[in-house]
C-alpha cells in the first residue's frame, strides 16, 4: 500500500461499434480520501459485463449514460483500506460498485460485507452475485417455467445462462441451449446438466439445430443474445410460451439497426409473452435468492465457470472479447491480490 | 320458410391480399336436416371480423385454416326452425357459429339461448359477445391497468377498441386512442369518454400526436392494428408498460412481410411486457364478464356502435371494407329478419 495514485479507466470517446483504445483510456488521479461516514475501498476483482456497453452510448437506457471523462462503471469486490464509518472496518472485504479503478470511496452503509471463508470471493460477482440473481429472478419470476416444460437458453454457458440452465434443471424442466464453442457445449452438457446443447457457429441451419434440441418446442426462452437466434427461438415457441429478455448482446455494438420481419401477429397465434427484465427490479428478493442459491452451490447442484484476466490495464481488451465470446463463463479482472 | 335452398359463401380460392369475388363465392345447397339431438338454425345476423382473414390463409394460426370449398366461418345469431334436441325448441333465438350461410345444424346443447327482450340481438355479436369479451379479458387480464394509468387504444372506435376504452374509464384510467375518421374520433370523445383521441390519417406525425394524447406516456397499449401505430405506441411505453396484442389488422392483407427495426433491447430498457391474447382462452370467465358488462350497458356506462349491412350476398364486400375502416363500430350482416 505504498502507491498514492489511483488508476482509472475512463470514457474518452463514445464508441462506434466495438470500443477501441481511443475510447477507453487509462488515467491516473490521487487516491480519494473518505469523508465522515465513508470508507475507502481498494478494488480486488472487477466484473466485466455486456450491459456496460449500453452505458457507453448517449442513449435512453435503464441507467444514465456514463459521462465523457467518467470512470467506467462496474461491480467489484474490494478491501476496506480506510474507514470513517462505524458500519465498516479496515480489512473488511466487501461487494461494491467501484467501477474500472483501483480505489473508490463509499458511504460505509452502502457496502455489502463478504465472508471470504464461505465461498471464493469471485462468486460475489458471478454465480452468487448480479449475474446469478439475474438468472434466478429472470427465470423464476419472468419465465415462470413449470416442471416438465422445455427451457431454451442462449449463451448457455455464460455467467447468466449457465445459472439459468441449472436452476431450470433443479425445477424439473427439460433444458436446452446453444453456445459458441464445442468446449462450452461440452461444459453445458457435462457439468450443467443440459439435456441438449449445440454450437451455433458450426451447427448449420439454426432452426434445424434448435428443433432437434427442443423436439417438443420451447415453453420458456431465456434471451441473452437477440438476433437470428432470438428470432428462431420465438418461432419455435409453444402456445403460451414466454420469452424473458435479459440481454441482446448481438446488437450492442451494431452500428446500423438491424431490420427484422414484423411478426407481431405471431404473439396472438402463440399467445406468447415477451418481457424485459432487470435484476435491480427484484432487489427485495435478493437476500432470499442468495440464501437458496448458496445451498445449491454447497450441494454441488449449481456450478460455475470463470475467466479471470490479470491487471486493470487489460480490462478494455477483455471487455471487447466479451462480444466475440473469448471468455468462458463469468469474466472478471483481478485488479489486486486478495488479502493474505 | 318456403325456400329449400341454403345460400352459402365459400372459400373458392385463397386470397392474395384483399379477398376478391373470385375468392369468396356464393353457392347454393339443400337445407341440411337435423339428426337426433340436433337443431336447425336459420341465420338472422352474421358477425364480420378481421380474424376471418387469417383463416382464409393456409398458415399456422390459432384455428385450422378454412378448407377450399368450405363455408367461411363466423359468429351468428339465429332462430331455431327445427329441433330434434330436448335442449332447444323451435322459435328459440340462439347465439351460434353458423358462418356465412342461411342455415346450419348444431347439437342442441352447443347453442346459447338469447333473451330478445333483454338487449338488441345484435349486441350478442358485439359489445355483449365475442368482441366485448375480447376487450374485457384482454384489457383486465393481459393489460392489467391500474387506476390512474394511461391506456392507449388503436382502432379506438371499433367493436373491441371502444369497449376497451370504456372499460378502462370505468376502472379509473386515463384513456387515449386513435381512429381513422373525424366522426370516429368524435364518437370516442363524446360517447365513449376518451380523454384524448386523434385521427391518424390527418394528424401528421403520429409520434407527435400520440405524445400529445398521452403526455405522461403509455402504461397499457391495447394493440388492434400493428404497423407504424403499434411501433410508435411501443416506443412511448412507460417503464413496466404492457402491450396486449389483440389484433394486427394492418398486416392481414399484406402480400410482402414488412421489415421493422429490431428493438428487442427496448424490452429491457422499459421492462416491457408484450402478450398475445385470444378470447377463447378465457372461456371459463365469460359468464361472469357478460353479467358485469350487462350491468354497465344497462347503466349507460358502456355504449356501442354498429354498422349493419343487409343481405348475405353483400358479406364479401362488407368484409373487404373492414380493412379500410368503412364500418363504424361492430360490422354485422342482416341475413334474415328478426322473428316478429
Amino acid at each position: 500500500m505504498t502507491t498514492t495514485t489511483n488508476r482509472q479507466i475512463t470514457l474518452a470517446n463514445r464508441p462506434v461499434g466495438l470500443p477501441t483504445d481511443d475510447d477507453l483510456k487509462l488515467v491516473e488521479s490521487p487516491i480519494p480520501e473518505p469523508g465522515e461516514g465513508e470508507a475507502l475501498v481498494r478494488t480486488i476483482y472487477l466484473s466485466l459485463d455486456p450491459y456496460m456497453r449500453g452505458m457507453m452510448d448517449d442513449a435512453e437506457s435503464y441507467e444514465a449514460p456514463i459521462g465523457l471523462g467518467e470512470v467506467i462503471v462496474g461491480g467489484t469486490v474490494g478491501e476496506v483500506v480506510a474507514s470513517k464509518s462505524s458500519a465498516i472496518d479496515v480489512g473488511d472485504v466487501v461487494g461494491a460498485y467501484s467501477g474500472w479503478q483501483d480505489y473508490a470511496v463509499f458511504p460505509g452503509d452502502h457496502l455489502r460485507k463478504l465472508d471470504p471463508t464461505l465461498a471464493p470471493l469471485t462468486t460475489a460477482l458471478g454465480v452468487h452475485g448480479m449475474p446469478g440473481l439475474t438468472a434466478y429472478h429472470g427465470l423464476l419470476e419472468v419465465g415462470r417455467p413449470k416442471a416438465g416444460e422445455t427451457v431454451f437458453v442462449s449463451a448457455a454457458s455464460g455467467a447468466v445462462g449457465a445459472t439459468v440452465g441449472q436452476i431450470a434443471k433443479i425445477k424439473g424442466c427439460r433444458v436446452a441451449g446453444c453456445a459458441g464453442s464445442d468446449d462450452k457445449v461440452a461444459y453445458c452438457l457435462d457439468d450443467c446438466g443440459y439435456d441438449a446443447c449445440f454450437n451455433y457457429k458450426t451447427s448449420g441451419d439454426i432452426a434445424d439445430a434448435m428443433r432437434a434440441a427442443c423436439p417438443d418446442g420451447i415453453d420458456v426462452y431465456f434471451e441473452n443474445v437477440g438476433g437470428v437466434i432470438g428470432r428462431t427461438a420465438f418461432d419455435q415457441l409453444n402456445l403460451h410460451g414466454r420469452v424473458a429478455v435479459c440481454g441482446t448482446i448481438s446488437s450492442y455494438n451494431a452500428t446500423d439497426q438491424e431490420m427484422v420481419p414484423d411478426e407481431l401477429w405471431k404473439f396472438i397465434v402463440k399467445r406468447a409473452r415477451m418481457e424485459g427484465l432487470l435484476v435491480t427490479d427484484f432487489a427485495d428478493k435478493h437476500a432470499a435468492a442468495l440464501a437458496e442459491m448458496a445451498g445449491w452451490i454447497r450441494d454441488g447442484r449449481l456450478t460455475y465457470r470463470e475467466t479471470i484476466v490479470d491487471g486493470l490495464e487489460n480490462a478494455p481488451s477483455a471487455f471487447v472479447g466479451l462480444f466475440s465470446g473469448d471468455n468462458f463463463g463469468k469474466l472478471i479482472v483481478r485488479v489486486a491480490d486478495e488479502p493474505a
